[in-house]
C-alpha cells in the first residue's frame, strides 16, 4: 500500500487538482467564513486583508484541514471556522513577514506594506491574528485552542530565530531545520491535526496527521528555498534571489558554503554579509548552487520529507482523500521543476 | 457611600500605593509567571521582551485584575496566569505601537525598535501575543478566552482606526472616543472582567467591573493625551509633543480646533498635516491648547469618566480593595497635575 502511495501517476504531473475537487464544497464554507470575518467597520481592514486573502493564494493550509477531515469521514462543518482561523493566522504572518523583510512582491502582486505602509500591515496582521483566536473560541474546543495557540507561539519563535540567523554565515543545517520546522511546518501540522480533533478520531490518527503535516511543511519550505534560486523569475510570484539579497541562510546556501572551496566560501561570506547584491552576483550564486549540487540535494531532502509525509498516511484505508493528501506531498516538491 | 468613594483624602495626592500594597503578594505570583513565560531558547525574545517588561511599567492592567479579584474575595491563584496574559497582550501592543509610530522613547528608556530594529519588535510582539493565548488556554475558561480574544480584536481595530484618523483634521470627538475605547479601554475592561469570571461572581458583578475598567481606561487615555502637551518633559518618560509631531487627532487638538478662530484653525490644519514640527510650533500649540481651555476640558472629561468608574463600584461593600480601585481612578486623572 505504501508503494501505491509513493508511485507517481506517470500520465500527469502531481497537482493540487484532486485535493481541490475533494474539498470544493467545504472550501465554499471556509471562504464564506473568511469573507464574513475579515470585515470591520474600519474600512482599511477588509481592504488590506482582502488584497492578500482574495489575491491568489492556494489556501493550502485550510485545504489540508478540510482534506484531513475528509480522510476521517467527518460529516460536520465545525472545521470551516477552524480552517478559516488557520488561514487568518497564515495571512497575519505573511503581512508581518513582508514588513520584516521589506518585501515588495508577493503572489505576483505588490505587497500590502508597499501599498498601505508598514504600520497598516502590522496592525491589520494583529487584527487577523486576534480574529483567528475569536473563531477558535467560538468553536469552543480547548484542545484545538491548545494546538493552535501553541503553533502560533512556535511560529513567532521560529521567525525571531530566522531573524537572528540572518547574515550569519555559520548557520548550519540543524538550525535551519529548527527554524523551518517552527516558522512553516508548525502551522501545516496544526492545520492537519485539528481535523481529527473535531472528528473525534483516535490519538494515533491525530499523531499521524500531525506527522503528515509537519513533514509536508518541511518539504514545502525546502522546495520554496530552492525555488528562490530558480532561474525562472515567475515561478513564485515574487522576485528570484530575495533570500540572497536578504542574506538568509537557507539550505541551498548552507550546503554550497559547506562544500565550497576557499574562493567560493569567500564569495558566500561576502554575499551573506550583503556585499554582493548585483544581478551578476546572483547569477554567480546560482551557478555555485548548481555546481555544488546544493539545489539538487535541497530538492532531494524535500523529496524525503514528502515521502515521510506520505508514509504517515499508510495507517488510513485507501480513499480519494488519502490519494489527494499523498499527491499534495508530491506536488509540494514537484513545484521545483 | 458614593460620596465617600468620590471624596479625595485631603491629606495626600491620590496614588497607586494602596492598590500596590493590596495586591503585592499576588503580584509576586504574576511576576513569576511573566518571567517564566517570556523565556525562549531564542535568546533575543527574553532579551527584548525583558527590556520592556522589566523596564519600569506600572503593571496597571494586571494590578486591576488582582484588585478586582480581591474586591470579590477570590481566594485562588488562577488569576495570576490571566493577569500575566493581560500584561503580555499589553506589551505586544506597545512593541507594535512603537514600530507604528517610529517612537524612540518609552518609560524613560530607548524603545526596543530603536535598539533591536522594527523586525525584532514586530516578531517578539507576535510571540508575546501568542504566549498570552497559551496562558489563557492553560487556564481553560472559554468565557475568559472569549473576553480576551474579543478585546484583542477590538484593540487592533482601534489601532487601525487611529492610523486612518492620523493627520485627518476633521476627526471629531465621537470618533476619538470610539478609538480610545477600543485601543485602550477594551483591555482595561477585560482585565477587570476576568476577575469575576474566575471568582464565579454574578453577571452583574462582571458588568460592574467591566464598566469600571472601561471608564477608567478612557479616563487614563484622555489624561495621557493631555499630558502629551504638558510643559514638563519628564512626566511620561516619553517626549512631550510626540502626538503633535505624529499628527494625532487627540481630544486636546480636536477641542482647540473646534473652538479656534480662523487663524488658529489654519495653524492646526498645517500642524496636523505635518508642516509645523519645530519646538516653537509646539510651544504655540500648547499656548493655544491652554487659551482655548482644551487641556482643562480634556482633563475635566477624564475626571467625569473616572467618576463613572468609581460609581460602578458602588454595588460592592466598602473594603480596602474598593477604596484602592476608587483611588486608582482618581490617580488616573491626578497624573495630569
Amino acid at each position: 500500500m505504501t508503494g501505491t502511495l509513493h508511485s507517481l501517476n506517470a500520465q500527469r504531473e502531481p497537482s493540487l487538482d484532486g485535493m481541490m475537487a475533494l474539498v470544493a464544497a467545504d472550501m465554499h464554507g471556509v471562504n464564506a467564513v473568511i469573507l464574513e470575518r475579515m470585515q470591520s467597520k474600519v474600512a482599511l481592514i477588509p481592504e488590506l486583508a482582502g488584497h492578500l486573502i482574495a489575491g491568489g493564494g492556494k489556501r493550502m493550509r485550510p485545504m489540508l484541514t478540510l482534506a484531513s477531515a475528509a480522510l476521517l469521514g467527518y460529516p460536520g462543518t465545525r472545521h470551516h471556522k477552524l480552517a478559516a482561523s488557520v488561514e487568518f493566522i497564515h495571512t497575519a504572518t505573511l503581512l508581518h513577514d513582508d514588513v520584516v523583510d521589506g518585501s515588495g512582491m508577493r503572489r505576483g502582486k505588490r505587497t500590502a506594506n508597499l501599498i498601505w505602509g508598514n504600520p497598516a500591515s502590522v496592525l491589520v496582521g494583529d487584527f487577523l491574528f486576534s480574529r483567528a483566536f475569536e473563531l477558535m473560541v467560538e468553536d469552543g474546543s480547548l484542545k484545538v485552542l491548545r494546538i493552535l495557540s501553541h503553533a502560533s507561539a512556535v511560529i513567532a519563535e521560529g521567525e525571531v530565530e530566522q531573524l537572528t540567523a540572518q547574515r550569519q554565515i555559520d548557520t548550519g543545517e540543524d538550525q535551519y531545520l529548527t527554524i523551518i520546522s517552527a516558522k512553516t511546518a508548525a502551522l501545516f501540522a496544526a492545520a492537519c491535526r485539528v481535523a481529527p480533533v473535531v472528528a473525534e478520531a483516535s490519538e494515533d490518527d491525530e499523531l499521524a496527521l500531525e506527522c503528515y503535516g509537519r513533514n509536508l511543511g518541511i518539504a514545502f519550505q525546502l522546495t520554496d528555498d530552492a525555488i528562490d534560486y530558480a532561474s525562472d523569475a515567475d515561478t513564485m510570484g515574487k522576485g528570484v534571489g530575495d533570500d540572497f539579497r536578504d542574506g538568509k541562510m537557507t539550505l541551498p546556501v548552507i550546503l554550497a558554503y559547506a562544500r565550497g572551496r576557499e574562493a567560493d566560501r569567500a564569495f558566500w561570506r561576502s554575499a551573506i554579509r550583503g556585499e554582493r547584491v548585483s544581478d551578476g552576483d546572483l547569477a554567480d550564486a546560482i551557478r555555485l548552487l548548481h555546481s555544488s549540487g546544493a539545489i539538487a540535494d535541497t530538492v532531494e531532502r524535500a523529496r524525503q520529507y514528502a515521502r515521510r509525509a506520505i508514509d504517515a498516511l499508510a495507517r488510513f484505508p485507501a480513499s480519494k482523500a488519502r490519494a489527494a493528501l499523498a499527491e499534495a506531498a508530491e506536488f509540494a516538491v514537484a513545484r521545483a521543476y
